[in-house]
């Protein structure tokens, strides 16, 4: 049986890979790199650098494919991002079929958890539905972009026995979700801090978490809106991507 | 400067530490350890196997004190935990007073992420409030069992592009929150699960995961709470103590 492990490897610190993580990357012989295009050379150099430096007592290949863009013209964001999936699936079957031999390891890394907003877990759950090809599968847990953003600022996700609410940039743009005091913002564009600029919460911001480029923020969100937004610009201009995670929270905590 | 770190070490798996927990635990003189009666022998059986596996190069000592308990008597829920807070804040000042020498490191090991239902990060900002003494900290995230719960079950936490509630087995007494599709579950002492039982859900459990006595399962939540119920039950009476994790989710996901 041929077998692929999704292996998380933490979100920005090569220290954040797990013992765990280290022994999955020994057992490679294929790594499937989806390759995109504007993120590229930080992401590639980090993956770079845990192969390299964990990988001991295995020799292994690289396979790299540009990865296939989401359409984000679909006015249905879900149709979009499953056309999306169908290609992933179908890039996936193919590096399945073809670069792995019967008995060998294929090993795909992802950028903090594979279980959080990243669809390779998915991807490869509709190929074996689709029954075109026989492989087994493992995921292994990697630290999120949420805990490294929650250690960098010392503070715990949730109030005292309270929920914490984890969605995304777009999301917010219903609003503030209701009934929770604490929510934890992914993907987002810029668009959703904006839309809740004027909410009494507190903000936990920061991008490129666990980098050297590291950058943390926080407080009042109306009073710290503005910074944020024109750090944000300004990072992103002078590195060309830029991926930040918050957490806001209504109530003061003790 | 004292120092003291809180290291996250996964939820069960010794792989699931990190290596930036390796070379956090290399850097500590004295461990401080809460000993939880009940739970004691396997929790501190993973903190002694975490230790002697990745303490390599340097000496330390361990400091056990019972940990204080909780009045669970306490009809309002958040002063019985403040003033356990409290009781934790006073037996770690004299900790860090006592037992740590100028230049010196102070560890507490946490189980799973240091910020998700944890006090630890709450208890030494309120020692630090306090200012009776000075020390730095710093926070090293590690596994969840919401991640391992995600990794063994194969599934990504949030439904694509969907939010992700992450809440207590206490607060589904007021029934299944509004408005999102997926629940993960914590701290249920079985009545948070009987609540919902007749919810149109799908349930992923799992109880002792990352070490060898995990189980999971996986359905639709009508057609498993009698047999989790069950299983909880008697692994509870087994073990002398129980610690599971669930995932509910109402749409099927794709
Ligand atoms: C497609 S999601 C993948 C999340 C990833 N699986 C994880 O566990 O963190 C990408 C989003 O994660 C967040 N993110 C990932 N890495 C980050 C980092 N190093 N610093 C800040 N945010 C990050 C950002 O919100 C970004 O938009
Ligand atoms: C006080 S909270 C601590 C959570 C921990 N900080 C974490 O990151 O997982 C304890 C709760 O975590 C969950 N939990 C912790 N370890 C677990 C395990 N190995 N298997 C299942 N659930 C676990 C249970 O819901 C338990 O009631």
């Amino acid at each position: 049986m041929k077998k692929v492990l999704i292996i998380g490897i933490g979100a920005g610190n090569p220290d954040y890979v797990t013992m765990q993580a280290v022994k999955a990357l020994n057992e490679v012989d294929v790594f499937f790199v989806l390759d995109k295009g504007e993120v590229k050379e930080d992401l590639v150099k980090l993956r770079t650098t845990v192969c390299e430096r964990f990988i001991t007592d295995h020799p292994y290949r690289v396979v790299e494919v540009a990865s296939p863009m989401r359409n984000t013209g679909d006015p249905d964001y879900k149709s979009g991002v499953r056309s999306w999936h169908d290609e992933k699936a179908a890039i996936f079957s193919r590096f399945i079929a073809t670069e792995l031999k019967e008995g060998q390891v294929g090993g795909i890394l992802i950028w903090g958890d594979p279980s959080l907003y990243d669809s390779t877990i998915r991807v490869l759950q509709q190929i074996i539905a689709d029954g075109k090809i026989a492989f087994d599968y493992e995921v292994i847990p990697g630290i999120t972009s949420v805990q490294a953003l929650a250690a960098q600022h010392k503070i715990a996700l949730n109030a005292i026995g309270e929920p914490v609410h984890t969605t995304t940039g777009r999301k917010l743009l219903e609003g503030l979700p209701q009934g929770v005091d604490t929510v934890v913002v992914m993907l987002d564009n810029g668009s959703g801090i904006r839309a809740l600029a004027d909410e009494d919460v507190d903000i936990y911001w920061g991008a490129y978490l666990g980098t050297p480029d590291e950058v943390l923020i926080s407080g009042k969100l109306a009073e710290r809106v503005d910074e944020i937004e024109r750090i944000r610009a300004d990072l992103r201009a002078r590195k060309g991507w830029i991926m930040d995670t918050y957490l806001l929270r209504r109530t003061p905590d003790r």
